[in-house]
């Protein structure tokens, strides 16, 4: 319908991401797409990734009545869920979403939501052929193994068909280029196309890929577009999930430390999609990072350690055996040592909390120093509370603070109190039983 | 001398284990045949496939005098130790158990106590042409780098010899299908093939594959059953060790995930041979299951951590960094978190053990909420005591709970307690001293 | 000038060492050679690895200025560091040292102090050509993808030339011989050498390749040694740092697992360049050793340790969760448990720490137990102080012990105790409030 095609850069995108598969061999209760990839679900990745790649409106097929599905959705702007009832195969899918295709588009990518690693700048290269007037743009990768594949067959750089493996001749088995499933078409020709296609084979389904037969009867040009093999790699089981993870994972820990961060380890640091490190950040081996942690220049995170929902700014050093939980905030040079748990706590610059203690709900002031074994009894059954401890207060080994509980600026507990009470600035508190010797004393004979 | 072998699945199988190598490349005290695997000795997997192959007896040479592998023996049923004295040879060591070998069997499989990758089904397939009239069937590999290997000469599907190495032609050092030493052979004429084999050789041994000359020249068939090279790798040092490991390994965590498990970074996980998951289980990254774990539907393991002899019903959340040791027993939705030690203990349904904790020989109520630092103090030194904490009891953070002794449904222990008292249903126990302020306090002066 | 060269066993060596590279690429406010691989910086493992292969000078040329590096280097005998302001080549780098040059050595070895992983046995060989005549060798590898490196020209086995990339004709791109910067001059024709290198090329730089030409057309002879082009790869990023550990690690992995050390998964455990593992020690998955550990015979390392600067004596266990802090001392058959920190400690014959412990400036007699959750409180805010436990006392769990304390042997310290004043010998200590139980107690309310 258009004989000159819009510039790249003055075309609308609507990206049709299909999300209703049911994923039985992934054997779960959580449907396939939700299953998470460094820490959202694989959906989250598709969704992003298309965004990214320009997409202004985002319709995502689901299964009907599947909120879960549909909350992860709603956190993308521009993306609406269409619920597809029946399940006829591909292109019944993506006309589920006919509603947002027929609003128009100069673009439509369709994408699948358990295809988590094609980037964005694949999918921008998916829909360029689309601004140089091609009707449809099929992604294709080479493979060493194609046997089981749909082949693109191509001749003078056109897309001539897309050939199943039971339909495929002799010679065309022998084709190594491989259809990845995704594909771009115009705006103007999608939904024609899409309607066209019919269901007359063994399964009685529509498929996707004969939009291509149909392009290249209407005269029109198919392009193929080219992608590493394992960049197309769907999730189908959860061997494939762990295979998706572990790409998605070096590809994290290559940008941290291109950035300059020195990961001892890479093989055994793992990241969350959003994890983000200052320069000059030092992680040790065995570390774990789990999602909305930001980690300020100059830390060390030691070996063993556990964070998420963290902030540390610059020169924090935490662990071996850290725990930072949900709003911890650890301030300049803080340190947090072994063993210990942080949850919703601020540490203030230069703190510290190095041995086997529970902070949570609390304050901690500039720095004050808690003593190994302390804990902040946060929790009296049914109601949370708030531990304070003022810039520059000693915390002995081994001691209970009872929150709701104040301890002023420059005070000091005694080892092994239990604090029940506000402890003013600059006073010494201590409440602990007296020790007595027992010199009658008998050992326990064997019982 | 039988004319028309008896059918496959009417056959006995004996397998003679071959166990009694010093291994002295291993640098152990301990027996190259015990060396761990999975949580169980090498000789254990062997043992194990062995007979899951089908042999009722089992026959292990063993080095006289070494019960710690008589007693890895002794737990397979039909297993018997045939002590090898002098040490001449395979075809010397098979003839150890010339007892077994002459109690008859249809079927003989000689097996390799340190190789253990062998699968039950690869030793089902060794036999297999015994029923088919073969007299010995060898196992064997193609290596593309034969070099050291006894090459298998095959002519017509036969086995025509088994060559050394240095007694190969040139042309025979360029067969690339190599002895893995493993060997069936027709119990009606294995002992009559073994005590013909000589020791005319420089090390003046009686070796195995020399059967396979005997049995050509006697008009025998000599099958070959090929094996990958991976599979048939032996263990004679640690770094063989650590690649057997790692070989098992594998084949846990794929099994793991193609149940139902999400195994986010497999490569940092630990199984041992009978670790058993449930479905919908996930496994985040670093953690090690020391033999004896069950764990229920929908548990997820957190990262780091470390659990043996345990089992986890339905819902149960563990770590990070949990440790789980012989008898713990977490009921559904139980939660221990992290920095918990938890031994020889009942959690009941719904309890929390969140933090920095430890629960020995004792039982936790149903919903009941231990306190972060809470210890139970179960050892007086000489003897072992249990704590029983009721449904719905809340321990404050901090308290020691002496043993023997009982907390009541719904009671309350104040936190910072030492407990030395049983506390009735529903009260309040505090124990503890009272807290003082000291104004007049003065701050150490450096020393 | 040398008709008849020394032989190699008599020749002196004089090592110039590269070391004031800016590293842009790592991001770093670290020198790049100070990066540590292994525990210790990449300029330490150059200069520990050409002072093995006999050099008894090290000349290292360094930023001026820079105190960091100054450190590193003196910390080898025979090392001096010479300043390099102007940074106009690698030629004009090695001149920075010419008062070490001119000083005179038999043989002259130039090396990279971002290029880690050379051997030894590799400086040796490439030193060895110099004994039999050449004026100068070269290192180089073999690359399947040798675009980008200089090409190594050969002739009759002598070198010819080192041709650029950009100055390769066709025939010569396609040489796969590359060279590794690294070289070996006479040191009778060093010095002459290298003044005459001229820098007359697009970046005005004096290039030390270009000693090849000069020595050449003298008539010299330019000998080639090959090495492996993992071995010979530089450090530029931190992605090729993390490379250089993996590397450095394989290697230490493999030299204790042949030494007799079961590595359960090697691929999980970190050593230090010095780590020290006595025989049937076994090491479970994912435990890191900080620099400065020695291990004795028939220890085992529970999963998730961490140990720096710490001893054990034979027979010991730590672990899992154990963490050995600088001056951690454990004698023969010690047991150190799990979330247990041990600094500055020795814990002598059979004593056990198993659970939740901080044990810091102390000394745990012959077979102490230490109950779970005891804290030694050293610290006051101020000074450091000493705890001393005798040989078999017993602290009940949850004890706190306020240093400077001592608790006699055989005494016994009730749980939940603090413990400020001595403990005689074989006497009972309690300090601890008294138990009281409040039956009008009422639960709060939520708030």
């Amino acid at each position: 319908m258009t004989s000159t095609p819009k510039p790249a850069e003055a075309r609308s995108l609507l990206a049709v991401v299909l999300a209703a598969g049911k994923g039985t061999r992934m054997r779960s209760a959580l449907p396939k797409v939700l299953h998470p990839i460094a820490g959202r679900p694989m959906l989250a990745h598709v969704l992003a990734s298309v965004a990214e790649a320009g997409a202004g409106r985002l319709a995502v097929v689901v299964e009907p009545g599947r909120d879960d599905v549909a909350r992860v959705v709603a956190g993308f702007s521009g993306a609406e869920t269409f619920p597809q009832g029946e399940r006829l195969g591909t292109a019944h899918a993506v006309l589920a979403a006919r509603r947002a295709l027929a609003d128009g588009a100069d673009d439509v990518v369709v994408a699948f939501g358990d295809t988590p690693l094609i980037s964005p700048q694949t999918y921008a290269r998916l829909r360029a052929p689309l601004a140089e007037g091609a009707a449809v743009a099929v992604l294709a990768f080479e493979s060493p193994n194609p046997t089981g594949y749909g082949r693109v067959l191509v001749e003078d750089g056109q897309v001539t068909a897309i050939r199943e493996e039971k339909d495929a001749s002799e010679a065309e088995r022998r084709v190594t280029l491989c259809n990845a499933g995704l594909m771009a078409l115009s705006g103007a020709h999608a939904l024609g196309l899409l309607e066209r296609i019919g269901n007359a084979n063994a399964a009685g389904e529509y498929y996707l890929p004969d939009a291509v037969a149909l392009a290249v009867a209407d005269g029109h040009r198919v392009a193929v577009v080219r992608v590493a093999e394992a960049e197309a790699q769907g999730v189908n089981d959860r061997v494939q999930l762990s295979a998706a993870e572990a790409a998605v994972q070096t590809v994290l820990r290559r940008r941290a430390m291109l950035a300059g961060a020195t990961l001892i380890a890479p093989e055994t640091v793992f990241f969350s999609h959003d994890t983000a490190l200052g320069s000059d950040v030092v992680v040790e081996p065995h570390v774990v990072f789990g999602p909305g942690v930001v980690v300020g220049d100059g830390c060390t995170i030691h070996a063993f350690s556990h964070l998420e929902h963290a902030r540390l700014a610059a020169g924090v050093q935490v662990g071996p055996y850290a725990r930072l939980r949900p709003g911890a905030v650890l301030e300049e040079g803080a340190r947090i040592g072994n063993f210990v748990e942080v949850k919703n706590a601020a540490i203030k610059a230069g703190a510290k909390v190095n041995h086997l203690t529970y902070v949570g709900d609390a304050e901690v002031g500039e720095g004050a120093n808690l003593g190994a074994g302390t804990i902040t009894c946060n929790y009296d059954g049914v109601n949370k509370h708030r531990t304070v401890i003022g810039a520059g207060a000693f915390i002995g080994s081994n001691s209970a603070l009872v929150a709701p509980v104040t301890v002023g600026a420059g005070a000091f507990v005694g080892s092994g109190s239990v604090i029940t009470e506000d402890v003013p600035p600059g006073t010494l508190a201590i409440g602990r039983g007296r020790q007595v010797i027992k010199t009658g004393w008998v050992k326990p004979t064997k019982g």
